[in-house]
């Protein structure tokens, strides 16, 4: 369960006009509304193609190159805004030279972040405390979406944007898994206990395997940051604590891949799996 | 089973002396043994503890803080080599500035890639049909030591480095699992077919799923890079095609994470889960 860096990593490519803004921390969805500052950056087939297909989201600008626009009105994909047919390095230069673009990019308005009250009290939601890696989170998210997970509850503090690096390696996830921001999460988890939750956080000192726990609907699994791992707060507000039982000699797992096998374990005990 | 990123990504933190051996993708035990040049760049907890546990692995120059230092000698970690006493910055001047070393730095010799007749006949090898991302290949070494998977085979092209990135990522898993680097990989499953192996490539077309293949020992589980999948030759060398099912939206995880529930359904299904 250990976090791939603790560094946070908020740079979409690596550089681009929106670095400031990255490092600033601030979820883009606490921005002024409309403001340029609060603009989320789509790059990649499958973000942008997402983005495109889902209503709730407003694009602001797309940019594309004659290959990705002949690709998506292959496909069928309305742009619903009018394209800037670009040459690829200018997305290139956007987005910095690491960025798999794929020759589409779209600035767009944040999805809103709903509240936990709305959280429907069936199936399985994903809590993540200081996750602060965005390719995991993004990875962890496209997983989500690919296991039906109804929800993801996030810290508004020490978690990347949902924007850039994270939006890329969620793959389309964004627009599918929504994302809750609270501000305390201990105070979040306490409130999905009331609620009917059986929450379940997941740690190497865990007192029971997670296979070997009885689970229920609705479910809430856990998860720390890397190195960190769950806060004592968060732990201690969770129903139980489990680990993930492995035969090998090394006993933890990216955070992302500790996430999937949860869910597996999870939506397979559950019934969930289709 | 898409890979996070098609571009490879090889600079161990974004700059460094080595910056020009990994951007020239010769994997470094292809290199003139002991030459600077062949030089494996491993930084971290857990990456350095386990090289220096490790009696293969020949250190060259060990870099550490004052404060990692006291922390080697706290767990009783031998340095083997006289290390040089640094500041953290020196060490952030060699890696870039996102690189998490958590003040240790070694270089090392490459650990030898043994021969493909030296796989054991038994329990779960993981085949990668070039994945070029490290971070993703890293993350999938330590979910395979994590499984106790006896070995790792690769291509020796369109594979990155076991160095920098991958080494971090691995954790430690680089001195557990040995790494088979071959030239030609349907030549190499043909050879594991013939040796006794079930080899089971991963593949959303599959014509089953996963968990409805009856897995028996010794097994290789193949995977592909994101967006391209497995090569044709690739997939039509295995014994059997098989695709893991799930009940979202999103039909294709993060490659590492498409491993590590391969794994985790293998293992399982064999009795392996200790």
């Amino acid at each position: 369960m250990r976090d791939r860096d603790r560094k946070p990593k908020f740079r979409p490519g690596g550089k681009g006009p929106d670095r400031g803004h990255e490092s600033g921390r601030r979820p883009p969805w606490r921005g002024r509304e409309g403001s340029a500052d609060d603009a989320v950056i789509l790059y990649g087939w499958h973000t942008v193609a997402a983005a495109l297909a889902n209503p709730r989201r407003r694009i602001r600008k797309l940019l594309l190159t004659e290959n990705a626009a002949r690709r998506l009105a292959e496909d069928h994909i309305e742009t619903r805004v009018t394209p800037e047919i670009v040459r690829p390095n200018l997305i290139d230069q956007r987005l910095g030279p690491d960025a798999v673009h794929q020759g589409l990019l779209a600035e767009a308005d944040p999805l809103p972040s709903p509240d936990i009250e709305t959280l429907p009290q069936e199936g399985i939601v994903l809590v993540l405390d200081q996750i602060t890696d965005p390719h995991n989170v993004g990875a962890i998210m496209r997983s989500a979406a690919a296991f039906a997970v109804k929800a993801i509850v996030t810290t508004a503090r020490h978690s990347p944007e949902a924007t850039g690096v994270l939006a890329k390696s969620a793959s389309g996830a964004l627009e599918l898994v929504p994302l809750v921001t609270v501000q305390n999460l201990a105070r979040a988890l306490a409130e999905m206990n009331d609620r009917g939750f059986m929450t379940v956080g997941l740690d190497s000192q865990g007192s029971k395997n997670l296979g070997a726990v009885t689970l229920r609907q609705p479910l809430a699994l856990v998860l720390g940051a890397e190195g960190k791992g769950l806060r004592q707060l968060t732990r201690e507000t969770c129903s139980v604590v489990a680990r993930l039982d492995m035969p090998g000699e090394i006993k933890s797992l990216n955070v992302s891949n500790a996430a999937v096998l949860a869910l597996y374990i999870g939506a397979s005990q559950l019934g969930l799996m289709g």
